[in-house]
């Protein structure tokens, strides 16, 4: 880096899996981006889009986390009621929590649209005021090609 | 990068997921890249490495693709014929077409002779019209310290 | 790069996913990067992390690699016994042969405290011997922005 660099540095996620620890992963790395004073941007696609639609279950409150479609994490041994008790027990932050916390420090979130046509998903099926913007493929490779870090999960 | 750079910028892309719906993320992430004036590697290996095996599903023509194995998509409760209806129906690229544009782009596909060995896999059972090379990891490694962006899917 | 840099390059790996393919992926990688003079650091987080626990099966001597839980790899199609004898009849080097290669060759492993908290995993249950620190997100940002290379697996 020149020391005339004026850019900051950016990290540039696609989230591709719809699994609930992926998401949570995604975020603390965005989180962490931001805390240390980079940017940060989430490309939501394919499964991980699913988690932005109005009726998914973590966007529910607390309670209504139970009613939503079992998570992949289910099937590797660990129930999602336990894995979120464990989290509530570790004071560790929910994923609703930690999604707020991003937009706060100024994390961008962007829907696949592609997606959006494959899997028949209306921008009104999703939480809007969560998304900062509809893009496709080129618009995510043009961050990541400015990007320090470019990771797909 | 200096203005006096002369290297195009690359994706390169590891493909260790055997999933339909990942490779279709990284022939769509490289035919964007590609689009854009880049360069683009991505280098089958493992589960990814079955996708190019002769006698694998998608290979065939749209009539063979339920005599496949099932992919792991069925498991997330979407159907592969669903999925296919879905993409045929929005007009979107098979994964036959999308390879065949990657190729036509200048996309590179790397068979990882690794994988051949562990998985028991021949040359003659790979199409060998769709690889560029046969290369170990010191080739990935080699491409993706010079690329832009670097994913593993 | 400017040709007075003096910094070593450096592959950064995220190694969310215990699967034992994945967890051969990241340390098939890892020494790549290190035999090319490279430095490498993988950082194991969340199902990863299981892979360190003293209980765990690839822990063990090849005798006991029955004993362990099963892995996705099961799901796959592919049994973790027939994989074992795939390898060992290939002579492919075993995990656990691979990690203390990569641990002479310098390669450094991260042990994710936060994964530590969330599953209750004591530092005692882990082979420590096997770990040069535990750290945060913030030190993986930090690491993976200097790094030639980072990738999430």
């Amino acid at each position: 880096m020149d020391a005339g660099s004026t850019t900051t540095e950016r990290v540039s996620i696609v989230l591709h899996s719809g699994d609930m620890d992926k998401l949570y992963s995604a975020l603390i790395i965005g989180n962490g981006a931001l805390a240390m004073g980079m940017e940060a941007s989430i490309f939501f696609t394919f499964w991980g889009l699913q988690r932005l639609r109005k009726d998914d279950s973590w966007a529910m409150p607390p309670a209504g986390l139970d009613k939503g479609p079992l998570s992949r994490m289910n099937m590797l041994g660990l129930g999602k009621r336990m894995m979120q008790q464990r989290m509530d027990n570790q004071n560790v932050a929910s994923l609703e929590r930690l999604m707020a916390d991003y937009r706060e420090l100024g994390g961008r979130v962007l829907a696949c649209d592609m997606t959006m046509d494959i899997m028949g998903v209306r921008k009104e099926d999703l939480r809007e005021e969560l998304i900062d913007d509809f893009a496709g493929v080129g618009t995510f490779i043009q961050e990541a090609r400015d990007s320090a870090v470019s990771l797909f999960i």
